[in-house]
């Protein structure tokens, strides 16, 4: 076998320099030439030349108003009690809003400031009838009086007020908005040149992967890098080339690079770039051309390779989904840039303070995705997942934060930049909700999406203890939790007041719901009750400590005096009730404890054990936030409670009610 | 004749809030339901229900690294110093990032921590060969060494890392993104209903209109608004009809109105909302169905009409362009907004100051248009041409500010709040020059855009004094000039003295240039010189006080004793060498001073009179930022250079450089 095991990394800038110099040096980099449109159809092109005005607009003087034209000189010395009378023809014509200046004459008169007119429009005032256009003339007018007089030039539109023939109305490179196009018919240019779209060639490469449309099966996978790329470089201005699927092999692989050459301005392979043994990208490169860089020091990103076959750029992106979009961020969208002409802005920046303290690998820089939320005044970071297959670290983030290479990492409440992914103002009304997990969150959110909101809630289950934590460090606004006290039986407030003993807190129930065990469809294992967990043929799967879920499991346990030790699997935990169920579903793997929703996701059977009490803990300071307000008016909402009745296993008597203790 | 003269002005707010809660209650705003459409090509699209996953992603628990996958258990113990050797098959497997992971194996080992590899890998290393598939087996090898334990689940990404079956990937009303198709296709979900794009009818009204692509009249507008509302439209996710231009004949537009009700879902009538004899549209709605509003208080917008016709919204919008575009903003787009599901996001705002002082009319509330720059630390916001009929005024916009109806304006250096229309990174680059008026300032410009620039230069024609002004008070990154003193017969210098004592300034030549009179082609009246001027057949049309070229004109008649009071249209002005030009081709104007390349803009005569020293004044502050230092390297480009003398009349000798006194 062969592998490219030791990848000579680059750091990103020295990795972009060495491209992008190298591809200035063979005039690969120029901008793209241009094709005639039509004006109608250059929305969001780039053009390329300068665009002069090829007539004045307004092309002839014209009132700027509904009225009279008159001469000045006639009307001076007018005034409420000596008004002036005018003479139709003589003195003045009616003018609507845009009509030529008739020569002779050099100021226009308000149709307002005539009250001669009232009695005509009185005459003839009434509702529209089929045939009204007849007697709608101005003929019944031959005189009119006025009461001020008017200047020379006023409300005259004068040649070239908006767009004076042979002025640049756009540089070369510039993209065209929707309002450009009016500046641009105003001043006569019907079609001009813009940038062609730089087309990109798109290769998937690997023996694992299927289409979208067809069944996956284990060990497959679904190939749907190029459908994001796709969508991007359209984004960015060119235009995708998508290729079929090429298996791992060498030969077929070479031979459609080479077309892919041919055809395009620029050729993206995905994957194949990394160590496996099926990595030949680099290789087919150098065969074909030359290979600039293999390997840079990012993260996500690492195994991206940048080359040159026949004066065509060649890109291997890595294989990971958010891989392949930092890279292509980084080396991909510059170089349609620059083939468009356009100089790529960098995105705005903002100071935020982590909040949570991240432990990063020396030796790379890393694009760590960020959700944002606006806590207290302070503006914070929540790292996402960190893997560069989690594809939903990105889709979710508002930001990236860049950790140099040389940083082991960031403190909590450390000061960072971050560039925006998204804007601001949305950014500023995130609203976090953190703690334990239930599905009725997802519902929650997606009723206020159905409900226009205008903010977006921001869920992290870090379970119920987590929640609190967060509240106590203010980096959550409220907190979700159902955490049983096993002295007391009671729910939240012994441990409210353990852990928040000074703060005030307003506690709403969200709902009551059942916890249950979660087995295979049709109870194989024929499991009845928890003392079935320590049976040697049962495999278990927990919750993570300090989830409300455990913190039942263990009170359940130590009531019923049996050992968690002797549940095979107790050691093993999962995040959420939907992965605990997915885990019971696809592995070797018997119960686990969890919610009916869950079970009835993915159609499995349910054990019910205890009825817990389910909150949401809000500090006083966010009880009257709109945001709240808004929320509590969806828990109540009909809709929201038809929904929720239909997962099951939820009592909402008290919904959105204050809870005191 | 019939006119709409007493439009009842209701609020912004107002308005708005009639129509919406009018179409609300009228169940018009609902949402416009589903289509199902391929994931693929959903890029833009909102979807029209919650989206959640089908399948868990990955879909089997697979290695994150390439390597070997090996039991833990058979790992513990390994160390550098005793190494433990693992047997194919038996022990492990070679793996690549992706596969599934062998039921019984649950560690993976990364390739590069496997040494006894590099003896392969060198035995097979060399130049890609043509067929160097089959000997790239790993049945070579047969045992490996390792140097260190692997914990259970190592690089192992385990089923629903990234998303989880039954998850929700998206709630409703969700503007999908590129990365998002790739959770979306990650999850399973191929397809998925997405909003359809509402249909918006346009019509164009107006016997003055013509088509873009028509040969231009006096008396004749070029029909421009239904394109750029139509690229308008497409933006916010609508779709649009654009009809034929509508003559004003009433019974055309009640029936092709008609026609547009059954055919949309919202009509869009482009003018005759207005008060001129032709606008009929407020009463064929009314003879249709409904007018909620007529005439609403803001300027630019005021003669929008709302209204209804068989449960369809009718909106007229008026006729001058910013009027179109601004009344599009507040009435349509929300309405395509609420179509679609989305609450529509209200843009960013900065605070800026006034750069200059602004009177406005009590009863509107004015949107002013303003271009932005940072100079000193300071936000400045510098009005643009507030007629309605400006669409430049749009284009170049960086900002929109609100005017308060019941505000008189804004003060000097009032700070106040802008909604931002561009990047507010891009605005912070902005580079402003203030004073006199050049075409080459057009061609800096241009060669700026073209060397993939960061920044745009922002120029306003203020005339030489004005620019002078602008760097006292602030208000100007830079300024150009060409101000000579009658005394000395020098360039600036005395000038900066008075005006700018204090200020330590560089004075830089961008041209030496020839000033003349401009004349009809073929100079018809035979004007030799100044002293033509006064002859009775003569129309003059002169530049603007505190312009350099007429401080250089009064400089010239008074040395020939010419009294100025003798030239007919002395007292007429214009800002620019551009406007002197289009005045002297189009009008009863026979000659105006002014520069050889706007004479040759124009295709026009010229009689040089004079050669001047045109300046860029820089503060010292300025001289070392990136952008002066940019723009000095651009007037000494060759490029540069080239474009300049082909515009004619201008004298490069000293360009670029410093000018002491």
């Amino acid at each position: 076998m062969r592998r490219n095991i030791y990848l000579s990394k680059l750091t990103l800038k020295e990795a972009q320099e060495k491209f992008f110099k190298t591809l200035l040096k063979n005039k690969i980099t120029q901008p793209i030439k241009g094709e005639l449109v039509s004006t109608e159809d250059s929305l969001g092109r780039i053009t390329a030349e300068p665009i002069f005005a090829k007539i004045s607009s307004p092309y002839h003087q014209a009132a700027a108003m509904d009225g009279v034209v008159v001469k000045a000189k006639s009307t001076y010395g007018a005034s409420e009690s000596s008004p002036v009378t005018l003479k139709i023809d003589q003195d003045f014509h009616f003018i609507n809003t845009g009509n030529p200046i008739p020569s002779g004459f050099d100021a226009v008169i308000k149709i307002e400031d005539i009250n001669l007119l009232d009695k005509a429009k009185e005459e003839k005032s009434g509702d529209i009838s089929d045939d009204f256009t007849d007697n709608l003339k101005e003929e019944n007018i031959k005189e009119i009086k006025i009461f001020s007089a008017a200047f020379p030039g006023q409300h005259i539109r004068n040649i070239g007020e908006d767009v004076v023939a042979n002025q640049l109305i756009m540089p070369v490179n510039h993209k065209i908005r929707s309002g450009d196009m009016g500046a641009l018919l105003a001043g006569g240019v019907n079609q001009l040149f813009v940038r062609k779209k730089p087309k990109i060639a798109v290769i998937p490469t690997g023996d694992e992967l299927i289409k979208p449309e067809e069944k996956i099966t284990p060990g497959k996978i679904i190939e749907y890098n190029s459908k994001v790329i796709k969508a991007m470089i359209s984004e960015w201005g060119g235009e995708a080339l998508i290729y079929e699927i090429v298996k791992d092999i060498p030969n077929d692989l070479k031979s459609i690079s080479q077309k892919a050459v041919e055809e395009s301005d620029v050729v993206v392979v995905l994957a194949g770039s990394s160590a496996g043994s099926k990595d030949f990208t680099s290789e087919i490169v150098r065969s074909l051309g030359e290979v600039l860089v293999h390997g840079v020091a990012i993260m996500p990103g690492k195994p991206t390779i940048l080359g040159i076959i026949s004066h065509t750029p060649v890109i291997g992106l890595p294989g990971y989904p958010v891989s392949t979009i930092i890279s292509a961020e980084q080396f991909l969208k510059p170089l349609i840039f620059r083939k468009l002409g356009l100089s790529a802005l960098k995105r705005e920046m903002v100071r935020v303070n982590m909040a949570q303290k991240v432990v990063s690998r020396l030796g790379n820089e890393e694009f760590l995705r960020v959700k944002l939320g606006k806590i207290g005044g302070e503006m914070m970071a929540f790292p996402l997942p960190r893997g560069a297959g989690v594809i939903t670290s990105l889709t979710e983030a508002d930001g990236l934060i860049r950790i140099p290479s040389l940083k082991e990492g960031l403190d909590y409440r450390e000061e960072v930049k971050t560039e925006l992914l998204e804007e601001l103002v949305k950014i500023k009304n995130n609203f976090i909700i953190t703690g334990s997990h239930d599905l009725i969150l997802d519902i929650l959110k997606n009723e206020l999406q159905e409900n226009f909101s205008e903010f977006d809630i921001i869920s992290f289950n870090v379970g119920s203890l987590g929640g609190l934590m967060a509240l106590k460090q203010n980096r959550t606004h409220l907190a979700t939790s159902h955490l049983l006290d096993p002295e007391s039986g009671e729910y939240n407030f012994p441990y409210l007041k353990k852990i928040l003993p000074d703060k005030e807190l307003v506690v709403i129930n969200l709902v009551y719901r059942e916890q249950g065990i979660i087995v295979k469809k049709g109870n194989p294992k024929k499991i009845k009750g928890l003392d079935d967990l320590i049976r040697e043929d049962i495999n278990f799967i927990n919750r993570q400590k300090g989830s409300g879920t455990r913190v039942l499991l263990d009170y359940l346990l130590k009531k019923k005096r049996i050992n968690p030790s002797d549940i095979q699997g107790y050691f093993r935990e999962e995040f959420t009730h939907l992965m605990v169920a997915s885990t019971v579903v696809e592995e070797n793997v018997d119960a686990g404890l969890g919610i009916l929703s869950a079970a009835k996701a993915f159609n499995l059977d349910f054990i019910p054990v205890a009825k817990e009490r389910y909150d949401i803990i809000v500090p006083k300071e966010y009880y009257c936030d709109w945001r709240t307000q808004r929320l509590l008016n969806i828990i109540k909402s009909k809709n929201f409670k038809k929904r929720v009745m239909k997962l099951g296993g939820y009592d909402l008597s008290r919904s959105g009610s204050v809870i005191k203790e």
